[in-house]
């Protein structure tokens, strides 16, 4: 693994994952500064007491000019505004990636938008939580998890320089890098977790009316968890994904009325045979993570 | 909390939440002896082992002859033969109750098969976990969760010293008591429990047909947990609770279609509401468990 040679790295938002990137990079012994930027001084405030960065900008400039990294880390609907200004403060060592959790939009923004498109670099950490904020940020959120790199044309290929700094912040922070198309990316992102956020969502709307909420326990508590996040996070990730999304819920559709359909002719073999399938699969996938 | 005044417990099904249930007796100290009983010697010499019960028994006789109390802890299939079988073991200070997951059909199973009914209590404590057998019994799974106790005519009456003996062996486990008609029962567990298991087991399927497990991290992770819970109990629960299943998933598809056309016309407002409202409640009802 090549070291992360930067001098400076600036955060764009240091909320939990943003501050969980600073921990994340103190503590694999990065040794060059974490600058944190953002619209609040009150949550730069708290990122850097917290010790996830060493500065605090609400004006990015200095920050920007003295970094060789940014990383996007707001959520998704302010990425357009943050490429465009970005664009003004461009120079030629910058590099930019981000950590949206939709990628063929934010990619399609980027070579709209920057000067050098070449420079930005598509990325999704696959890690989080559903609590918000720097005093949440957790140097291991990212350990251990996977990393979707975009190999995408209109911008960094992933073989180029700029890719190679960005595959070396997220191998510091301990990921498991994985390359794809945006599209595909958004394909199975959808799959994995937006659709079960809706999910969980729609679990908690139908416990409140149904008005069970009183009868509920751990298994409630696991499946609906994810529930407790960002509402305007979630807003900007359904908004940018919405094709996949919308697939994604057609199928999903399809499946549980083939579920239904088993449990109203009561076929047993088949619904034994689709919980048998689920549970070896999801337990294989357990053992496989960290 | 009168005291549990029973010299002897026979537990039949030794897993998870039978082992479970003599490990957090004798954590609350309970001073009778904890007796498991099975078709199984090697389940039953692991429960053993663990400290969970004091004697085995396959032959179930001498065990029943000796309790005050039996609790039926195998999956609701065996539920029928094991009330034809403690028909046989009668004897005047007997009561039977039971963990089953739903309720209205294990009711009408007890005032059926049973001699006399009002010594059967029939109970679901609302607490579990995705993993099996008596080596991942723990002594506090039970505490702080809810226990819904039946109320239903051809049974115990909550009011009948039977009830109140039952009422007992739930609350020294630390349980919170409810009551509540079966059908109530069978309707609000389809949404909180039920519900949310075809869902996972559905979304694990999502993610194996759309070969996205390799992108999958904490999210999925929550959601899908209960997915790896054991087959046969989830077919069993499936198919005693199909009316109230089927109602369950026939207002969740309404809701899904919803979501879904918020999503086609991108109704941000409705789908904040949405999003907000849910994160509500699932961090209100997050912060009352214990």
């Amino acid at each position: 693994m090549p070291p992360l040679d930067v001098k400076a790295i600036t955060i764009i938002g240091t909320g939990l994952l943003g501050g969980s990137i600073g921990l994340a990079l103190k503590a694999a012994g990065f040794r060059g500064q974490v600058l944190g930027a953002g619209r609040r001084q009150q949550t730069l405030d708290a990122a850097k007491v917290r010790g996830c960065i060493d500065e605090t900008f609400v004006d990015w400039a200095p920050a920007i000019a003295r970094s060789g990294l940014v990383v996007l880390a707001t959520p998704l609907g302010h990425f357009p505004d943050l490429l465009a200004r970005l664009a003004e403060l461009d120079h030629p060592d910058l590099v930019i990636t981000d950590v949206g959790s939709t990628k063929l939009r934010v990619c399609q923004d980027a070579a709209r938008l920057l000067p050098d498109p070449r420079k930005f670099v598509g990325s999704h950490p696959m890690a989080g939580s559903e609590q918000q904020g720097p005093q949440h940020a957790r140097p291991d959120l990212f350990r251990g998890r996977p990393c979707i790199m975009v190999d995408e044309p209109g911008i960094a290929s992933l073989s180029s320089p700029p890719a190679e700094r960005v595959k070396s912040l997220w191998q510091t922070l301990g990921m498991r890098l994985l390359n794809m198309p945006a599209a595909e990316h958004d394909r199975k992102v959808a799959a994995v977790s937006h659709l079960p956020h809706a999910l969980a969502v729609l679990l908690v709307e139908a416990a409140i009316s149904g008005q069970a909420l009183d009868v509920a326990s751990t298994g409630f508590g696991d499946t609906t968890r994810i529930a407790g996040g960002d509402p305007q996070v979630w807003l900007d990730i359904f908004r940018t994904n919405r094709p996949a999304m919308l697939d994604a819920i057609d199928g999903f559709q399809q499946q549980l009325a083939q579920f239904r359909q088993m449990l109203v002719t009561m076929n047993e073999r088949d619904l034994k045979h689709l919980l048998e399938r689920a549970q070896a699969h999801r337990e294989k996938w357990g053992r496989q993570q960290p």
